[in-house]
């Protein structure tokens, strides 16, 4: 059913430009090309982002994802009018600038093409359609390529073309790029080749064309072009292929633009129909397993492929030194940077269906332990202590400040220092990698040690006062509320890490004891440090209010202004916006899952301080705070969706779903322009196999479900890699 | 399922507004609002159209709908902001306009009420949420409610409101209304009274304010409101109804305004809850039958609920005198007149699911026989010949010319000339009628008489040369062609029609012979004229090409240039607009349905000339016609979609579907703004059910199915009223 694959925009949306850039995104996890048109257009942020190439430019504050070569662009030109997006004339046979009778634009998720056609005349009167085709090819990370096909549908009009790589938008947001710029232009291909200023990778971007005629080279600047003229005689096609090459340094011992240039060959001699076959081929087999299958709602079908696609475009597939940054490779937003979005959101879905691919994004963090210790250290801990936001080395590159606000100033930013549940996430997704695939390989080599670093670290950061085990200075999942003391959430997970830390280094010594060996040594996990690890995981102190039988975000949370936030509907902007950010972080608005999250990452293992019910605390939990919860964040809706479904409050879980299902779609958050929002599509496909499905590991090791659908979902189907196996579950609703 | 019965506009679309408000009509059959906004709107052409009020004003070439006084204005300000949709602000804590956080409407098609939720900050600071809700009562037509929720979000802010009946665009479209008009404004009722020019219908609109603050009137002019002020305290609610009664001359014999008012006064003693629940009520009862359900596709599921929306509030109840304008009562487009587009588009639905509907909509024809007796006879034919373009008086009313081009000439239009089908339409809505209904009342008093009197007309009109029967000057579906002889559509729809025409006499004979003697000797239907009909029935041309195994649509149509229309893709302008009417009309590309409306209206009856095989001629018909279709009429897809499912080409038969069913939604021939599209919406329900179900009164007299459905669609429900008992179908698709 190729209409719940198909993502159309019927008509041009002049001020959805932007918009449809980022969800028309084509990639292959190496790379992501954002959807922008080949001739141009006004408004266009055209990007091209190779993952993993970062460069910290003069005068920003933190490092950035370089824009490579724009390889999209293919000018035409019709008895002499540009073809372009013209919806409007003064004279519809004659149009002065042309004009379009018609466009529609598809990227087709199963088969990962976007493809556009549009029927245009020219001034001259004569009109012709063009049908657009590009792919990032998905069996050939390095290839990347694209189909015009011209028709003269009325009229025999001369149409000169022009197929190129310009470079001149490459430091268009910053000066990344070194001047000495290799360009290649001849008749038969043209290329750039540059080597970024800071961090000194370099990268080359060659491309050919074939068709029916012989092109010629032309250069100006960066901007090299083929060029061909010819006739059309009535209702004749002609078809061009250009066939791109791509690489940097970070992934060819060669010169990267030798290395593009030989691609773009071999490319254009295998040709674009057996690439294409190639790559849909190759989609398939992600398909085959990542694809959720939901009967009874169309709309949310097409959702969850569309986020499912955005996932497996932005995971990377070859490579352990990079990781699925918050923006995917769908834009500039957050400037590429890796966040406890990509193991807490994203990670998940590959882990449970392409587990190659999530052992490559642990193994990110693995190689970045060094980063980890260097930040605990200079913070005067132990251990590894993950950076907020993370880039190729590993370092924190959060900025410490945000952009010049408009009445001047810049506003503190304090994830850098103060988020740090963000090692304690990357260990939850090592340990549900390690469950859920059984990779003992990988988890001897790798995972344990993170898992146990991050928890020297935890022991050395634990303050013991009051008489119990407290954190202080910290910001949980809700980010309205910073440098806080005793987050539940946090205190809650460390209490989880440590004991997680402890059973590891059992099963080790029992397993692996080698590698036990190793680790206590290098770790120096000494008795003492053990067994304070014990005692923390006693004495850690667990906000709660037994009167009310609910966790308590953190001490001090409900003395401040409560805002109904319910009433602040309908919006798109968050209460937070509304209320100003000095108001509202003294007020009860909550900007995402934070307890919720909790009770969706522990499940009734989150527990009940003093014997309380904790199945009724998860409800007074819910209760308590989706009601005060803003969604500020795009993380949040499907962390509710997920919780509410296990809560069988399946209306409130729907809402929530479609929410996070639609957040890219309809720009519910009013950015997409800057990217996709990874961990929402992550969190979208949790929703479903966690909270509706409710899939878990049961107690005799096999996989179950404890399914909970919406009233109108007459069935679901979906596919766990459980240990190397493919499990296939449907889940029909009994309702 | 609420989401398969809401349409929804998530945020405002500023270059929607138009659009939406023809989408958002509320209705009755009586009268038909636009969807316009409360507190009005730059771009906005707001409208209250009551059925059957025409007036021909001074300077037009035809008659028209009159605009009533405009009901819905409300408006409100928030600390002396004035409520208005600013989608951006300099300043948003104080933003010198205001501006909008979020902006949800939705029109629930099930119950028929428009809903717009708006929250909104003042300059103030203060925020408030508003709920506007409105309706045309169906349990009661000359009621018209409305209710505005205030809610104090954030702060306590000074509220001003002004609820009004305005009178100031009655004439805004050309002047119809005298000046005399009736002024009420106490602070207890504000009315409009006025009579229109040249018709001199008189009507009258008066409204009722409850909630909890007394108002005071205010009037400028025709601006008539009810104002009062208060302060709302945080979280306050206040409740605002405005009540409004609406008659028209043709409806009362007291003075419109008095009995308005006596409505309004009346309407506010019962008040909105009780109304909304009587109105809601009446809608179940049309929705029991009238509702289509198909599983396995949501958005063709709330498209068809939306079709069936506008042609319910578009059908009279209560009045023999009105007919369905092709626009409907939801603009302005065809100034409200009435086409074939009723008998063969929209009646069918009502015919099948409400036959008291389809029964007024068939008087309404008969009453207006003098008209079309005066028209043939001043043609200098005999019988009854039906206008083309039909309003109150029964009289043809198509312009001849049309409006000023660009280059400053009129085009001829000839359909009142030579559009002649139409008498053969109306024909073919009786007897569906009476074959479904087994109404013999009906056909005996007054079907019969239309069907034999328009047979007369064909009689004197059938031209005998060439040694057989032609009919020249025609113009058939496909309006590209103009005044060309020997229509297959025409020629073929007359033999049909002289035949049912003497099936008819004699059934009379035997069932009726009181009616049968009245007839003969009323409309002359002497034996010389009998055996005419049946000498035309014998011997009328039938174009056909014997080789081809196709129906000709006419003598001479494949001599023009070929135009290979499914080039022109993608496209929303017609072809005809590409190429110039000057050059398509010299082209065989195809406005509509023709030959193809021809299948669909006969089906395997059409026959085939000289032995050929009439299944292998209706494909041959299908392969021939429908590429050179390009669906310039919104009329054209539901046709094609019916036909092809009959022939079992279910993948073009769902793709002309899906397009019948969002004309309007999707505007694909963008100019929603001027209406709804009546026919399109009626043909959507008979492709279903007719088309895919292929519905059908078998040999022994019982309904019969004959269904193919698309391959997606899992199962599709309807019910049909058939002879006065209510039959419900399920369809369940094989694959």
């Amino acid at each position: 059913m190729s209409r719940l694959w198909n993502l159309t925009e019927f008509g041009f949306h002049a001020d959805r430009v932007n918009h449809y850039e980022t969800l028309f995104t084509v990639g292959n996890g190496y790379l992501g090309t954002r959807g922008s048109f080949e001739e141009g257009h006004p408004d266009s942020i055209a990007a091209t982002l190779v993952n993993g190439v970062y460069d910290h430019a003069d005068g920003m504050l933190v490092p950035e994802l370089a824009n490579f070569p724009n390889w999209i662009p293919f000018a035409i030109t019709v008895d002499g009018t540009p073809f372009k997006v013209v919806t409007s004339t003064t004279d519809l046979m004659k149009p002065p600038e042309g004009v379009i009778f018609g466009y529609e634009r598809t990227l087709d998720l199963k088969e990962g093409i976007l493809r556009r056609a549009v029927l245009f005349r020219a001034a001259s009167g004569n009109v012709v359609r063009v049908i657009f085709e590009r792919f990032a090819s998905l069996s050939d990370v390095h290839v990347m390529a694209q189909r015009v096909i011209i028709t003269a549908v009325d009229g025999a009009p001369e149409i000169a073309i022009r197929a190129g790589v310009h470079g001149n938008s490459m430091n268009a947001t910053a000066l990344h790029w070194n001047d000495d710029v290799q360009v290649i232009s001849t008749d038969e291909e043209i290329g750039i080749g540059a080597t970024t200023r800071q961090s000194g990778y370099s990268m080359g971007v060659a491309a050919r064309l074939t068709g029916p005629h012989p092109a010629t080279a032309s250069a100006t600047g960066l901007i090299l072009d083929l060029e061909t003229r010819f006739s059309l005689e009535q209702e004749q096609t002609v078809t061009f292929d250009k066939l791109v090459g791509i690489f940097s340094s970070r992934d060819t011992d060669e010169n990267p633009l030798d290395a593009a240039r030989a691609k773009a060959l071999r490319a254009s001699e295998i040709g674009y129909d057996a690439l294409r076959a190639a790559h849909v081929a190759e989609w398939a087999k992600y398909w085959d397993t990542a694809d959720i299958v939901i009967e009874g709602d169309d709309e949310c079908q097409l959702a969850i492929r569309f986020t499912t696609y955005h996932v497996l475009i932005a995971s990377p597939r070859h490579d352990e030194n990079v990781s699925v940054p918050a923006k995917t490779l769908s834009g500039f937003g957050y400037k590429g940077h890796v966040f406890w979005d990509t193991e807490l959101f994203t990670l998940p879905l590959t882990t449970l269906t392409h587990p190659s691919i999530a052992r490559n994004l642990l193994m990110y963090r693995y190689h970045r332990l060094e980063g980890a210790r260097h930040k605990a250290k200079a913070n005067g801990y132990e251990g590894a202590m993950y950076p907020w936001e993370s880039t190729d080395t590993g370092e924190e590159t959060t900025p410490q400040w945000s952009d010049v606000q408009p009445d001047g100033s810049r506003i503190r930013i304090w994830t850098g220092d103060n988020e740090q549940h963000i090692s304690t996430d990357i260990t939850y997704a090592i340990q549900q990698y390690w469950r859920f695939t059984g990779d003992d390989d990988f988890y001897t080599r790798y995972g344990a040690e993170i898992v146990l670093d991050t928890a020297v670290f935890w022991g050395s950061r634990a303050e013991e006062k009051n008489g119990r085990y407290e954190l202080s200075q910290q910001i949980g999942p809700d980010e309205y509320h910073e440098n806080i003391d005793n987050s539940v959430f946090v205190n809650r997970m460390v209490v989880w890490h440590l004991s997680t830390a402890l059973n590891a280094l059992s099963w080790l010594r029992a397993h692996a004891p080698a590698d036990a060996a190793r680790l206590t040594s290098q770790l120096d996990l000494t008795e003492a440090r053990l067994a304070k690890w014990q005692d923390i995981i006693q004495r850690m102190y667990i906000p709660f209010d037994a009167e009310k039988g609910i966790h308590v975000q953190f001490p001090g949370f409900f003395d401040m202004e409560f805002i109904p936030v319910p009433k602040y509907q309908p919006r798109v902007t968050s209460v937070q916006a509304i209320l100003s950010h000095a108001r509202s972080i003294q007020t009860q608005v909550i900007k995402q899952a934070d307890v919720v999250m909790l009770m969706a990452l522990l499940g009734e293992s989150v527990g009940a301080p003093g014997g309380a019910d904790v199945k009724t605390v998860m409800r007074n939990n819910w209760d308590t705070y989706f009601p005060r919860c803003d969604h500020g964040s795009s993380l949040s809706p499907a962390m509710h969706a997920w919780v509410a479904a296990r809560l069988g409050l399946l209306d409130e879980a729907y809402d929530q779903f479609h929410h996070a299902a639609h957040i890219d779609l309809a720009d519910n958050k009013g950015n997409v322009r800057d990217g996709i929002h990874a961990a929402a599509c992550g969190g979208v496909w949790q929703a479903v196999v966690f909270g509706f499905a409710g899939l878990h590991i049961a107690d005799n090791g096999a996989l179950a479900l404890d399914a909970r659908l919406p009233a109108h979902w007459r069935q679901i189907s979906f596919s766990v890699n459980y240990r190397g196996e493919i499990k296939r579950f449907t889940v029909t609703n009994p309702r």
